[in-house]
């Protein structure tokens, strides 16, 4: 039913040829996606507060930097992950206070920056070589409107490193676990907290870790009944995910 | 938007208060889900002709019987995949024409014989073993409708019995090459034809075969173009996806 | 140091004989272990609310209705997943509140009805083979103080089933979304609202579905940013981790 | 047998020496090999009007420019897949007409313009990473004599984008879904459309997308039965099946 | 062409109504395939000697039996592998020449006992856990005509039985190693001797074992190079291989 | 060359009919393996105080009481693994010594309880699902002469247990950790201790657990360098490495 | 014991300090391995007529023609697999008559070509892709002393092809069937032969081909059952051993 | 509870305005992580004559450098694994006495060489390919404090190389075996000593290897007992394991 059967409709109504209750009845037997104007994305509004996103993994700078701009017209906050420093280069040009964040290859432009999260949010990685991944995830946590920690450093084989950090991870209320190798850090925070953990397998890891499955494995089997998990390496999930948690 | 709103909507384009063109602006602005009534499935209508279908594997005799007499009061046709022939003697006590397929636990009530094939279907195997899933895909194609040959036993390590068959395999329109081991039948006769093939590797094999594994990575691999493939011993969906290319 | 030693360095303070400061730092040389009483997990109280909880799989019905039995001499509620009947007949002899859910095998006794969640937790399903994986998720998070409403039969190759739920799941703070074959659900879910998405795959499936190998990689590889995900089957998991969600 | 033996046979049928019976007798015995003529690839006819296929992977721009100049001397359409643009810019200097696309690494020379197909094919795809595959499927079905859409960006994240299309979709005779990460929309398409699906899984994804893996099973264990499925990244293979579809 | 046409042909050829050079023309623009005689299987004349076989795996004991009573009655030797005992009882009413193997279920009739084999096969197998494999290997070898060494429980991790063993290896023409666990007799059978090693990698093995899967892998990567691999568990497949070897 | 001929040869050095010399040039032509003498085995002797083992899987229970009665007229410790009951009151009717395990189905005749050990085993284990095999490792360490501790029930998802337990993990010369799930308890005791670790995964997990892969990938990976992994289940194997770690 | 110990004991026999029967006694008495010349290599004569073999993988230019000129010292006949044409031109230097095959990068001095095969060798592959590895098989094979044809281009999908060369395959004594993408050449060659097939499967192929595991698993489940198989691209190995089949 | 808090107890302890029973019963309701000094690092001392260890891969030559020289401040011995010669360049200007192996990578710095170990590490390895990983567990092996000997190039395709260094074998304390391929020498030597062997599969293989796994899954199968596993190409694990069970 295009538009102007529609109208005829309502004119036919109008006219007093068609009572409102046969009219109910004919749209009632319309398929919606004839009407040409319904749709279901009116949760975006929901989602007002988040930042636009661009993944920036195979867009050359050039593509991420214009998009970025682009998107800054109307948009309060843009990140682009796993893009370069010519990206940010280029992007700063117009937008000073754009940010880069070179281990993770995190682009930001955030102006908004009113807390939307209900409480904090702990970011912890076992080894150095995570990092790039726990910066995903903090800095996605962050221009999503909260109040981020970061714990490195603190793995499972030296549990004491954990336990020195205990205070602030019972302050959290949401914890994203980044982890390679064997990945029982995940296991360990999640024992230790009563709160929601995110587990993001990272692909660190030798041989047998088979490019992250390893982690992933060791998540998805974590006897810590607190612990849902994201794809390996993806930081960016791991912080949206607890974003969402903390602003519900 | 509940029918209520609606309704007065039109009520008030009778009473001339809203015009015919604020009335679109209003409603296009609606999301969909709230009408209540706009449904996507007009395509259904196209579906005319299709057999209801019942997946046996996990259900009781009783259930299959159950639903099928069910179905029957308002279908032609119904197929029951993988179930056991209890569920055929409960059915026919009703439907006498129900038929049962003990190698592949298919039971067919098919009272709408009408053809709705432009050609023929063949249903081609390489060894007895793979039988009760070609005749899973046999019974499927002819219950919507299709002549069907069903030619068994042909490997590619007896390439001559298979090209003794090629006058059959010319007169298909469509095939379904159902096939274990290394299942090298569905590429052989993808090179001996020129029409759409469909592969359906089965679970016939043994060691290093991994439960079909190998026939899927032979048949996704083929050489020959003509050739896509459904699930590992889906029977079912070889000979639905092939009646749906004989009928366009 | 066992207790004697830190009794008699404490009788040495009153005795004046050590200064606080040097008690202190003579405490601060201490392994924590060797206290004999320090513990970690005061956060127990936290969990305040939570039932205690006995995964079935593997035990007899006389040791689920057992430890059940004995748990209850101090926990409000108790949940037992993957149990049988009889232990549901045994434990109710002498607890004949409990109630028992055949198709996931849980078995509970919900005493301490006091809601914890702060909005409504919906566990989402695609097929009714998907049934026992979803109950055991909508058991676990009733019994963890939650509203939650069950949507079953809605799989993303029917679409219009799903978005006729739209307002259910809109009316969702977390979602836990259950499917099994290509596991769409979860991302078509994802796309639908913005609430966190709790996806839990399940071992439905056949051929190449290997025990849910098939749906766990779809729900992890989601383009859906807000899903994060449990193990294979694990309605409890799922259940647990919106629970935590919905009281955060 | 060489062809001497069997004038010498036939001189002696000529000549009464031999009768035909007993001729016939000599000829069953002959292995066909020998015979030297007997060939089975006369439906090579049935190929009229298919283009020459050059799989340009591994192949310098030299040996794909000089392998299509070759075949355009009897040939009216020359494609080669996944070439670099020198091989282009070598067979424009002799075929000004031929074309390149750059996504997807396609050559075509399509001067035989001819329409085979019956109906219209449609080319759906997720996202824009998705892009170069679809490219390749389109570019194949055009060249085999199809009127052929796009239909880019339409995931399942965002099914509103999908039904925006659904009229499109419904004018298909065949449908080709091309999928990276959980390729649920093969599964969505599949669910909308009653015609053939030939799904493309891709091997956009992350960590555990396993190169494709991911995708390819998600479209193996699609619930919706009319869908198909061709290799990873294989859009040649999709658009090639899709074309025959369409001329049956 | 049927047998008639082809008459037709040649009666013309008699009565001089066509050229034999005529003739020759007409029957080479036929397709080989409709001449209805031309078989490509007279290398069959080759197997001569070769039993008649029956894979018993998935057949009653009733079918087992019959089969092979009705190829007895034109083949000297059946072989029947995995089958079970019923089978040969069944069998020994008409035959009591039959053998049956408890172990490996081979059941056998040899009643042309002729040694086609040039030299002596040895089957070598690492653990009793493989007997079953290895005597099928060794049935397999013996009904193809061979003097057949059978030598048993000589793993790697007792390499001074190996080398005990090492005359009888060099006297072999062939071997057939036949392996479990880490599979390494194949390895170092293939490095005491310079024939053909054929490995037999079999399923027996715990945890990681997965199947056989380590087993082969083992027998793949062999750095002996005198090392090819049949499918696991697949005693028949290594003496047949090997028997073909010892003829050749 | 037999143990004639080398007399022979003797006798002639004896009689001066050969030199030295030339007896030297005519042993060193002689292939090892026909002294029929020089054994590699002199090392069994290190072995002296090894129980023996008799690995009972798919051996019926007579088979492994009599294995293990002849074993006994000769050894002093007899070991039986994953064997049943009824092979137990079977081998205790001439041995009532004889003790049965019934969560490991170990079998055990300890006779010379000798200690050999230098220092305490510890086997810790994680859950009570995991002490079949865990059970397995104390009784082989045991019989192999050593003290051994057993810790079950300490979890990573509980760390205060694990840490409770420190002082006996300190006392310990070599640990055993046997855990399924995620397996992170492996790492945690290799971080605890500086002692080497052996860690036995274990199939002990649901869905993605893969059988024990996702445990053995854990321990492969661990950030602890002091461990080291044996075979899935392989309780038996822990015991034992452990064991020979602790007499060197 | 040294050779002097042993002239000692001889020594002592000769001046009848030492009776004979002592002597065997303490010779019983001593690891072979001390004798310091009892060797197992004397096979080593059997391999007369053997090329030495370098493989080039992983080592420089340099490397490779400094030990191929080391070996021409004393062996007739010297092949390097996978090197490269640097090497080539290093060692033409020296010896000019140095071969190199740039597809495979087989470097080869072939001085003695003495033929050793008793038949003929026929090296089969599917697809000009696959030449690099079939080369590597035909080169090996002629070093090793046989008469070797190559068939190059024969698929599956094109059986006639095959067919057309059927009388050179049953000519062969061994056939080795070198094959990519679903690697039913192999199978396909083995159903019209009855010589032994030695399958090379190769790591030619796209998407779920996963780097010839696809090829591998077809041969491996081939139901022709005289293949056997070599590891993924070892066209050495898949040209030694038939070399070794054809010399036995 | 901070330090001031317990400050104030004590001072109240000291007062006599608290017993130190009560003192007692306060302090063991306090978590100890509120004590802020508890350390479970007291073990730390047992490690004393450990190296400190630099993973050096992804990290740069200077920090490399810059982190040994850091260390060795403090620490007398300082190994980093996978390195480059310039870093060792780097360190070498501040410490003359670094040592580079430039196979394997390492950088080490060994000012104590006092010997650790009660016995020998031997050090096996199958061939020149795998001598990078063997290197890095001698050098690991070292400078924990062990006398260490390397047997390179000895595999199973050639036992008598192994059974002629049966003596330095049987002279080990505990042995680490290096091999790739099928890895059979960790289950040949395993079973000709003993001792504990520990088994480092390496990555060197082709086609089927996949990286590996081979060699791993061989090693975990090994049918020797006294085998136990690191990860895939993991020498310094290897190394440190067995420095670990040389000293205890």
């Amino acid at each position: 039913m295009d538009a102007q059967r529609l109208k005829d409709l309502l004119e036919q109504v109008r006219a007093g040829a068609v009572t409102p209750e046969d009219a109910i009845e004919r749209l009632r037997r319309l398929p919606f996606e004839d009407l040409g104007f319904a749709t279901i994305d009116h949760h975006r509004a929901i989602r007002a507060g988040m930042p636009e996103v661009i993944f920036g993994q195979g867009k050359t700078a050039e593509e991420v930097a214009g998009i970025a701009a682009s998107l800054l017209e109307r948009a309060a906050n843009v990140l682009a992950t796993r893009t370069v420093e010519a990206a940010y280069r280029l992007l700063k040009e117009k937008h000073p206070e754009a940010e880069f964040f070179p281990r993770s290859g995190a682009l930001r432009v955030w102006r908004d920056r009113a807390m939307k999260g209900k409480g904090r949010i702990v970011v912890v990685t076992a080894g150095t070589t995570d990092l790039p991944v726990a910066q995903e995830a903090f800095v996605t946590a962050e221009i999503m409107g909260n109040e981020v920690d970061l714990i490195s450093d603190v793995g499972v084989a030296g549990i004491h490193r954990l336990i020195a950090n205990l205070e602030k991870l019972h302050a959290a209320r949401v914890i994203v676990a980044v982890a390679g190798m064997e990945a029982s850090l995940a296991t360990a925070v999640g024992g230790l907290v009563s709160c929601p953990v995110i587990g993001v397998p990272t692909s660190v890891g030798y041989g047998s870790h088979f490019h992250g499955l390893a982690s992933l494995l060791s998540m998805l089997n974590s006897c810590a009944s607190n612990v849902s998990v994201v794809n390996i390496d993806n930081g960016f999930g791991g912080g949206y995910v607890a974003s969402l948690i903390n602003r519900v």
